[in-house]
Parts: structure tokens; C-alpha cells; sequence
């Protein structure tokens, strides 16, 4: 990180597939309102089953993005 | 929860009632401007004292809406 | 808690009423196959909204219950 | 908090019918003895269970007091 | 989650491939024997190393499952 | 661990010697019910306080069994 | 706190001089769209080193805001 | 635990001998001047070194003590 | 530490200038009553926020202080 | 694990492509003067993010190697 | 602690016997390569089951040396 | 960070006057053995008391390095 100030915020996103395809997922959505999203950190990995298979990934991230 | 993606906001809700009280004048203060709450995830429960009494509860709310 | 062993398992109620009635449903549900219940220990509050209002409470708690 | 110096004391209280109403029973004797309180934070919620039931609820609080 | 009352299992499943083939592997595993799992949550990612590559993965995975 | 699927299940026992032996006495009752039993954690020790002496000690464990 | 409800967010400044300093200026640049900032509280000290100095300090801060 | 109010308090005993040892040493000490001590929680387990040797344990604990 | 009994008490200490004022007012305040304190540790950094600036730090220290 | 004495170390990798691939980033580089490694934990997973796509991964892992 | 510059390690070691004995293990086989150990903290406790009976112990250790 | 491999390690450093001061302690003594020192995180705030005066601080920092 360089000498910025950072704003957090936290989004989940899901996937049928995979856990990194849930966090580009939560990434995509939020980088349509928010600008200048820098780094993600991976806060909560959980999911859906559905007859004893993974249905989908839920992954939580905090986003930090540059306010200046 | 479905298969969406969620923002989480962390809101403080006050009640000199209850910790349930608290909880819904934070959801219903944060339904004023936030659409589509779906869920809570209660962080912190605190209060002030005044005399030896409970004066009133502060109780700290992560909340999670649907984005799409 | 006296000398005895003890097995610890975890159960999540609900109510739309409060935290305490949400407690006592998992108990009671878990009282039905489960013997010798001693103590429980609140590890999670959480919750479903539905047009901002709390719609249920989802309490977790650690039941424990003696072996011998 | 306003710019005081504050001593803070752990305590539980119980009561057999609410949280609310055990953290009360736990400032309510620590106020016999202590001046200032505060302001209070739940640090545990635990209980014990009678024949299915809960017997009685006991809720940790930590109690700020002014020292000054 | 819907109003039921959920028990919470703990399980760690493996895989030389990657962490979801690992929970998978939990997942599958246990409902050979536990009926009505609906969601899972990851607690822990740990794995065996062999001549400096990964031999296998293994993620321990809390299973949540309805009782009634 | 080698690579297979395991449980974990949290036991307390209790021994007015030592920690050793509380969590030997955990282990011991566990394995009256569950076979392949093969690793532990300890998660907490705690213990009781008769007349300025330790009654005795009461410890809780993790413990992992394989379920293939 | 008196019986408002909050809102808080989570900001990070920096500074080359000390932990004060980039908690302020977080702080300041937050103020420039959010008002009525009541509180803060620190939840990450880190910063950059560069041959062998603190080349800067960042500082996380979760800052409360009043909502009404 | 019964129905009373509990007060906790923190205190470090050592020993060069066991981890046992300096629990009883903390509590011994403690129940000079407190009564009522009921339960103890080891909080945190630390020593110093000698030559490669331990020289003793340092063993923190929180003691409850019923008010009433 | 040397080979001592130690008692830990908790104290939230306040500076308009910094970190350091704030805990040795902790510690000032503390030592009015209490001898023998030898180390503390910081727990908590929090603080108020008037127009924009921090209005003053509090921070909050466990203090040691051996009890024989 | 057998009944050896280990040491831990913490390295973290990176990937553009998937978790998977910088934790054996880190083991791989490890590796290249630490022998004996035998297992890891992951700690921490982060990453870097470029015009809202997932630029890389980072996973920080805990490393553990045999000492005799 | 006096005012050094400390590092800090991360040693498991493990003994058939006892908490006690394995931490020293840990330190023996520190102290072979490492000189001015001069304080442990216990950060894991955990061990190997064989047939209903602790097989041996594996407790992880912080060991701090002075640098200077 | 950028895209390479990294080591943390673990030093405390003091100084009688600031955070800040223990800190850059702790970096330039590190600095003495290891290159290429990019980052840091704060894992504690500690120190010593004197006569009711803070006699020196003790800050304990997690130091990122390259390794590539």
C-alpha cells in the first residue's frame, strides 16, 4: 500500500464453482459503484449444500479501496 | 441465503428497553436509506448506567443486504 | 459444573419473539433425543429481516450435557 | 465516555427469566459497593439447564467506573 | 436459513487437488450417515507437504443440518 | 494426519491430580463409545476452588476421530 | 455514547511521523463527507519500512457516526 | 455455578515446578484476602528460561468469587 | 517478571495530545492506590472525534502489580 | 505429526491464478533452504485488485519442519 | 523483560509424560542453536491418541531471545 | 505488496519515550542481519513501570521481507 487514505467495505459473493470465482464475483459487483478498488482480504468462507453437494460459495471480503 | 451478492453494514442501536429493541431501531433506522436488509449479526452489546440502573442498551448490528 | 465428563454439542434455535425464547427452542429440541442437559453457552445471535423488520432471531449455543 | 480515568470490574448476575434482566442483578450489587458506574458491556451469556428447561440465565458484564 | 433449529457438526475432509475438492469430501462423507445438511462454513486449512509439494489439503468445515 | 476424513468431537474431563489426567479421563470415557479415536486439542482449562485449594481440574478437548 | 443510533466505517490513514497523525488524518479526510463524527477506535497499526526506517505509519480506525 | 452474583479478578502465580503448582500458588494467595473463591480459568501460561532450562512458570488466572 | 504473585487490574486512561499521555494517566491515576505496579499492557485505543479533530485518546491498559 | 520437535516459520506466496497456487508458491521457495518441511496452515489470504479483476493472490502460510 | 531488543520463535515439542516436559523439550532442542532464550509462552497444546490412551503430547511455544 | 515471496519474522523493541521510537528500535536492530525489510504490523504494546512512571515501552512487530 502507498500513503493513501483507504476506505473498507465488506461484500460477499458466490459461485457454483469455486472460492476465487466468489470473490472476483463480490470484486466485479462492487467495482461498479465503487472506484479504485485496490486489495481484498478473504474474511469468511461458507456455503449452500444441496443433497450432499456443495450447491455454492459464499466468500466475504473486505474491499479497501483509495478515497483520495 | 441465496445466491447473491451482500453488503454489510455495521450499524449501533439503542433501546431502554431490550437487546431485542436495540436491534430493531438499528434495522429500522438503517431501512430508511438501505433497501433489501436480509439479515443481521449482532457484534456488541453494551449500555450506560445512570444510579445503579440500566439507563439504556447499545447494541452493535452487522447487516447484510442484497445488492443485484 | 461438578466432577463429572462432560460432552459439548452445538445447536442454533429460533423465535420471532426474543434471544431467550430462541434459546429454549434449541434446548427443548435437543432435550428430545439428548439426556442430562446442564448448561448452555450463547456463541451466536443472528438474524433474518423481511421489509425491516426482525422477521426471526437465530440463537447459537454450546449445550452441555454429562456422559456418565 | 467523557475525559475521565476508568476502572473497569468483570462481574456476572443470573435471573431466571432474562440477559436483561441478569446483567441488572449484576450492577445492582456491584452499585452496593461501587460508585460511578457507567457504562457496561456483555463479555458472556451462559445458563443452566433443569429437565429441558432453562433453569437460569448468567451473563458476564464488564462494569466501567469513574475513578475520579 | 429458514426458522428450523440446526446442530452444527465438525469435519475435515482432504483432497491432493484443492480446497474445494476437500470440502466436498467432508460434505460427502458425512451425509452418508446425516441427512438435511444445508450449509457449511470453512474453519480451517491446514495440508501435508512432501518434498517440497503439497501433498494433500485438509479443511475442516463446520456442517449445519436440520433437525426437524 | 494422514489423508483421511475426520470428526471432531468436544469432551470435558476432570481430575483433581492435573491437566494430564482431566484430559486422559476425557479421552477415556470418549473411547468407551467412539473407536479410532487419534488426536486432541486442548481448548480449555478451567477447574473448581473448594476452601483456598484446587478441587479439581476440569479440561476440554478436541477430539478427532477418523470416520473412514 | 448517549441514545443515537450510529453508523461505522472503517478508514485508513497515514502519516511519516506517528500513530496520532494518521489516526488524524483518516479522520479528516472522512469529515470531508461524513458529519457528525462522534468516536473512533484503532483496529490496525502497520506501515511501510524503507532501508531500515519507518517510511510511513498506517493506521486503520473504526470511526462512529450518528445517523439521526 | 448456582444463582449469585460473581465477581472475577485476575492474578499470576508461579512455580518452578508445574503449571499446576503456580495455579495453586495464584489462588493461594488470592483467598488471603478474598473469600468465596468458587472456579478459576486459565487465561495464559508463560515462563522464564535459564541456560536452556525452565526456571519457572508464570500461570495467569481468572478466579470468580460469589458476592452474596 | 520475577518470581512473584502478580494481580492484574484494567484502566482506561485519556490524553488531548497522544497514546503515551494517555497511558501514563492510567497508570498515575492507578498508582494513587495501587503500589507495586511494575508492567501494563494495552488493550483497547479508542477515542472522541469534535468537528473533524480528535477531541482526546483514551486508551485502555491491564496494569500488574505484584501482591507480595 | 509424529514425535518430533518442530519449527514453524510464516511465508507468504503469491499467484494470479488460485489460493492453491501461492500457497505452493511459499512451500516451493521455502524449500529452497529450509528441508524437512512437513505441513502448513493457512493464515491469511489477500490479494491485489486492477481495474476490478483479482490481479493476484496472497496467502500467507505457517510452515512447519522438523528439527531433528 | 528489560529493555532489549527481543525475536521471537515458534517451537513445538513433545514428550510422553506432560505439558511441562514437552515445552522443555521444545527449549532443550531450541537452546542448541540459539543462545539468550529467556521466556516461553504456550500457545498450543495437543497431543496423539493410541488406543484410548494419550500417546504423547505436542505443545507449541513462543520462545523469546535477546538479540543484543 | 507487490507479486513476490515473503518472510515474516517477530521482534520486540523498546524505547523509553514513544510506540513509534520502540518500533523503529525494533526494525533497525533487524536490520542489522536482514535485507530487503518491507513492512510491518504492531502484535502488542506493552512496557515496565517505575515509581508509577512508564519506565520504558515495549512494542512487539511482525516484519515482512522479500525473499526473492
Amino acid at each position: 500500500m502507498q500513503q493513501h487514505v483507504y476506505k473498507s467495505v465488506e461484500i460477499t459473493g458466490s459461485s457454483d464453482k469455486s472460492v476465487e470465482e466468489a470473490v472476483q464475483a463480490a470484486i466485479s459487483r462492487a467495482s461498479e459503484t465503487l472506484h479504485n478498488l485496490r486489495w481484498f482480504e478473504v474474511t469468511d468462507v461458507r456455503g449452500q449444500i444441496d443433497e450432499g453437494q456443495v450447491n455454492y460459495w459464499q466468500v466475504t471480503v473486505k474491499l479497501g479501496l483509495t478515497l483520495d
